[in-house]
Order: C-alpha cells, then sequence, then structure tokens
C-alpha cells in the first residue's frame, strides 16, 4: 500500500501533518506518528491544489512559435489547419507527451483535452499518469464514417484507469449541425460522459449564428435544442449577454476562461463582471499551445486576473483568491472529480511549494504571491493520485 | 585576464564560436581556437542577449502581496505609502537583494531603478554585481535640505564601478514642482546623467496637469519648460496624445511600457499604434513588485504583446520580434550602454537558453518561443559584463 507522511507542511497558514494512503489524503492534523514508506519533510513548503488545466489542445505543442502575430483566419487557414492535416498518430503521441511534461513542470494535475487521435492521446496520458479527460472530437465535414466509428468508441468504452475518462466533444456550433448535436449530447448522456464544445468565442461566431438561427445568440441556441445542462462545458464563452448568463446559469454550465488565447488572438475579453452577478461556474484553460504559447495555469491566472482588471478599468474586480478557485476547485468540479482541495477523504492530489524561493518572499499573502508573482520554479513537488509525478 | 569560449553556440539560427575577453565579446566566428581560461558547450544553447528592465523600484520586493485587488488611492493612501514611511536603510539593502536575485533568476542584468536610501541600491548592486542605474529620487515635500543633499550627492558622485551609474529622478510633475524640475535637469545636464520620470501614467494625472497648467497635457507641460530631450527617460507614458507622439518623436525621449503595472492598477493602455506610427523609443519595464507582482521581464514581453493585441483588437499590432528588442536592445539604448546585442566589441551581456527545455520545443521561431512560452527556467547561464553571474 502506497503511504506518505507529509510532516509539518504549510496549509492554509497552519503546519499540519498529513497523510497519504494510496490516492486518499487519509488523515490531516497537527501531528501523525504512523510508519510509512515515504516521508516529506514539509519545513518551509506550502500545500495546494495542483492546477486543473480545463480547456487544451495537447498536442497542439508540436505547433508552438509555429504562427504568431498575424489574424484568426490568415493564421487558421493558411498555417495551422494545413499543418494539422498533416499530423498522424505518431506526432499526435509525441505532442501530447511535450505537453504533459510541461504541464506538471507548471504544477497542473488534470487536463481536459479536445483534439485528434483521441487513443494516442489516452496512450500518452496512460504513460505520464497525469489525470486527463479526453475529448472525443467531432466535425461534421469529416464524413458520416468517422462520427459512426466514434460514437462505437464511446459507448464501448472501457476505463484502464482511474485517471482517465472521456468525454463527448463536438467541436463547435459552426463544425456541428444541430442533429449532430443532438445526437452526441443523448450519447454523452446515455453513457454519463462530461459534454463539451467550444462557444462564443468570436462576434463573428456570435453574429453568424444569429443569421443562421432565428437571430439566436450560441448559447440560446444551444439552450433551444436542449443540450445545455450541468454536464456541458464550454471553452472560451467570450461573447455572453445578460440573458446567456441567466440561461448559463439556471442550467448550471460550467464556463472555460482562456485569457491568453483570447488576448493573443484579439477574440475579445470574457464577461468577469458579468459571470460574477450571476454567479456561473467558471473554470480556467491554456487552450492550445499554438495561441498561448505555453501550458502554464499559473502565468493563465495572473492573465486572467490582470485582464479583468484592465478591461473592466477595475483594479479590484477578480482577486487572486477567486482566480485561485478557478484554476483549482473549480476545474475538478467542472468534470466531477473529487479534488482540487487538500481536505481528508479527498484524492491526494498536491504541489508543495517552495516558500523560500525568491518570487514566494516575502510571504504576506501566499496566494497572492502563487497567482501574481510565482513561475514553474516554485515548485517542489507534485503529487497526483497519491504518487509523486515531480520532486525537484 | 578574464577569457571564455563558448564553443558552437546558436546565435541567430547559426551555430558559432564566440570568444568574451575581460568583458568584451571580443570574437564572433564559425570555429575559433585559442586557449581560454573557461570553455562553455554551447551546443543544444541559444545566445541572446540579457533583459534590461527599465523602470523599476527594486526594494519594493518588500512590499511584493502586502496590498492587492483594491483601487489605485486606498492602495497607495492606506497601504503602500504608509508601509514605505517606516522602511528603514536595512529594509531597502535586503529588498533590493532580493530583486536583484528574482532579476538575475530571469534573465535581466540591467535595471533602472527610482527609489529612498540610494546608498543602501547602490551598496546591493555593487555586491551582486549586476549593472544598474540608480535613479537619485526627487519629492518636494520632502524638504529642501533632502533635495540640497541629494544634488550635492549628485554633483559628487564618483563612479566606484562600470556597472553602475546614477540618474536624475524628480518622481513626477505631481509630486515636484515646475522649478525642480528645470533645476534637475540643468543637474543632469551638467554632469551628463539620464534623467527619468513617471509620466502620463494615469487619466487623473492627465487631467489635473491641464488644470495646473493652461490645458496642457503632462508631455506639452514638460516640453514648455524645455526638460525633454534625448536623455529623458519617462516611465508608464500611457495616455498620450498625437500631438505628445509629435513632441516625444522631435525630443528623441524614451518611453518605458510597464503593462503588469498598468493592467494591475487599471491605469490604462499604453499606446502601441501611436509609438509604432512615431516610430518612438520604446522599452519595457517591470515597475515594482508590489504592483506586478514580479520582476521577470520575460513575462513582461508576453503581457506587453498580448495586451496590445487584445486592447487594440489586431493580432497583428506587435510581433514577438519588435517586443524582444524593448525588452533587450533598446533598454541598453536608452541608459547609452554599450550592449543588448550579440555583437564583436559589445560589452559581453549575454544569456544562454537551453534548447532542450520543454518550453523551447519545437523551435520553429526561437524568438517567439522565448517571448510567449519561456519562464526563468530555460535559462542556462547569465553573463553580465564577462562575468558569469548564473550558471544551472
Amino acid at each position: 500500500m502506497n503511504t506518505i507522511l507529509i510532516k509539518q507542511v504549510s496549509l492554509n497558514g497552519k503546519n499540519v501533518d498529513i497523510l497519504i494512503k494510496d490516492n486518499i489524503f487519509k488523515l490531516i492534523s497537527s501531528k501523525i506518528d504512523i510508519k510509512t514508506e515515504r516521508i516529506i519533510d514539509g519545513r518551509n513548503l506550502a500545500i495546494i491544489p495542483p492546477f486543473y488545466n480545463m480547456h487544451s489542445h495537447a498536442a497542439m505543442t508540436q505547433l508552438r512559435g509555429f504562427a504568431d502575430d498575424m489574424p484568426l483566419f490568415k493564421w487558421l487557414n493558411d498555417y495551422i489547419w494545413i499543418e494539422e492535416s498533416k499530423m498522424n498518430e505518431e506526432d499526435i503521441y509525441i505532442g501530447t507527451i511535450l505537453a504533459i511534461k510541461e504541464m506538471i513542470h507548471s504544477g497542473t494535475a488534470f487536463f481536459l483535452d479536445m483534439y485528434w487521435f483521441d487513443r494516442q492521446i489516452i496512450r500518452a496520458v496512460e504513460n505520464m499518469k497525469i489525470r486527463a479527460n479526453v475529448g472525443i472530437t467531432f466535425i461534421e465535414s469529416r464524413g458520416e464514417k468517422e462520427i459512426v466509428e466514434k460514437i462505437d468508441f464511446i459507448n464501448n468504452f472501457k476505463h484502464t484507469s482511474s485517471l482517465i475518462n472521456i468525454s463527448v466533444a463536438p467541436h463547435a456550433i459552426y463544425t456541428c449541425s444541430k442533429d449532430l448535436f443532438i445526437e452526441l449530447h443523448k450519447v454523452a448522456k446515455q453513457n454519463n460522459l462530461k459534454f463539451q464544445t467550444h462557444l462564443a468565442e468570436t462576434i463573428q461566431e456570435v453574429e453568424d449564428c444569429k443569421k443562421a438561427h432565428n437571430n439566436l445568440s450560441p448559447v440560446e441556441y444551444l439552450d433551444s435544442i436542449g443540450v445545455l445542462d450541468n454536464n456541458t462545458i464550454l471553452a472560451h464563452c467570450v461573447h455572453i449577454s445578460e440573458k446567456d448568463a441567466e440561461i448559463l446559469s439556471e442550467r448550471g454550465c460550467f464556463l472555460i476562461h482562456n485569457p491568453c488565447s483570447n488576448m493573443k488572438l484579439s477574440s475579445g475579453c470574457f464577461n468577469t463582471p458579468l459571470v460574477k452577478k450571476y454567479n456561473l461556474n467558471v473554470a480556467l484553460g491554456t487552450d492550445g499551445a499554438s495561441s498561448n504559447n505555453n501550458l502554464s495555469m499559473i502565468e493563465e491566472m495572473k492573465f486572467a486576473a490582470l485582464l479583468a482588471k484592465h478591461h473592466f478599468k477595475d483594479p479590484a474586480l477578480l482577486s487572486a483568491e477567486e482566480v485561485f478557485l478557478w484554476a483549482t476547485k473549480n476545474g475538478a468540479k467542472a468534470v466531477g472529480i473529487n479534488a482540487g482541495e487538500i481536505k481528508e477523504g479527498m484524492l491526494a492530489d498536491c504541489l508543495l511549494i517552495d516558500l523560500n524561493n525568491p518570487l514566494m518572499q516575502p510571504n504576506h499573502n501566499f496566494i497572492s504571491n502563487m497567482v501574481y508573482s510565482a513561475d514553474g520554479s516554485v515548485i517542489k513537488t507534485l503529487i497526483c493520485n497519491g504518487e509523486i509525478l515531480l520532486n525537484k
């Protein structure tokens, strides 16, 4: 049995001992005297949940720096889509391995992915022992045969590891029809899987949707066909109205904010005041490395907070504490993983942070330092599901 | 004599040997066979200039995370100014040492500072062997005695090291009078020193200036009293008009962009389209750690580029290559240091970058990876003035 005892680590500013048994935080107490396989000296370290990257196209690390600083449609048409069409299974496997290495370096223990050659993504995740939810991704123009094959794969999916699940991922409303959306939502429901899509990323998408669907916004349109519920995860949601926010609140959907990608592609600004007003479920994602261009959730937290303050001219708008929850607890909640907090009985996912690192000094406010000052160098240890994946 | 030979390092995509003799890049060639004190294997490394942090209050690392997520005047009046007034000489020394450690970690070889207890800043810089220009900072309300003493210090300043210089730094137009500005500009000119101040950081400052000075903008006001020239370095310059840009272009001033600080305090957006239209001299700075909250120029480059693209709705607006020049060559140019490029005869300041780091892979575009993907972990070596300050 795997047992780890972390001695005298700082948890919310208090020094405690923490016992990990198998993949669970078994006991948290001021002092624990139990013989364990491994003891970690937690002095000068703080324990926090790791990051849950809620929107990624991991293998796009292959396209990091391949095309930057150009308009969206030139970027997509002349570069990204052409290059993606040349990628084979091995490219996806290697690209995903590179992404996972990078994510571990910056403290991420889980990613929700959406890309091609899903079996290669699953293979990479299995080998690296990180958590992931792999979106089985649909684009209608790729043909009926692929759709049928993918639905068949979903219906017959057997879990090989508790670390991995799949989700049903129609790519977007402009690449999948109403009928396909409805069918895939049924497939997700029948198999008790999460349902994820890109939504309301650009103004163009909103305008095109209104033209095509009787003046309905993207959120209104998806709601009108009955595919929005508390299993639905919507990447981007940059352009939403007050009415959209009401719908998203009633349905209990999760919105995934990707500030770096939205800024780099000039997509617009995530409506933080509105999501706060309606208390919507929000988590954070990096998007793919071709529009970010890294997968650091630490950097993403800082961009989210500073973008909100800048764009809405309010330095008090999104606090370090709020954006930290978006990057940790809310991500785990969105995919229904019992993790994202350091609590007895929860899955043993955590980071040990070096409080002596110059970026964490002085320690007036630990969470502020994590969000506004830290980079990957402050992470000493990453534990995912009770296993040590990084130890520097 | 200090001699270092860097063998087969990638310079602008080509492998070369580089000879450093004392503090100068002596020879750059495809192959150099000379016996040197030290040889560095440059394979799988790229050489670039280090970063020149052109606006800092280094010792404010002491206030990192002390007060965040609140309106500017609450932040200043209720927190920062009160805490600053309690700081003694030793606090400034320790805060500056911490700042320099952090800057070296993220590849910065020079900083242009503006803070109190300047002799303690100089002491810290001397001990850490980094380059710096220490602003001797004036606020009129601190009294005539301090002003006289500081001007006397400037007039009698003796260089103890080629790494350190001082500059004349009236804090801002709202803390120093017209007469003091004119007097200090004369002092700078007589001593052949740079002249730096905060300018046009907030809309409030612009409005107050117009009210106080016959409807002149901050730039027009400083120009009207004759203190703008090519030795003038202006921090922030967020709110400038077309007419201001014309003046700044004619006078050859340097503008220092501090994107993180401007975003975190909701100060507004640096006018990248205008500075590009008038081809103004721009360099990059982090500002103090209390409004950033770190001193990473790598992060600052990404924020500068993504902020410009987002704010002006143009993903092509500020390229990785442009912002990289702001962070390197332009900074050195602003203070008249013969550095910021890897060229024979220039001062031997450089970084060696680990091309095998996951954040630098794949290497489709090295500068894009440095700006959009890297963090401090990609830096293997920092050489400043021919001396190795960091080697991992």
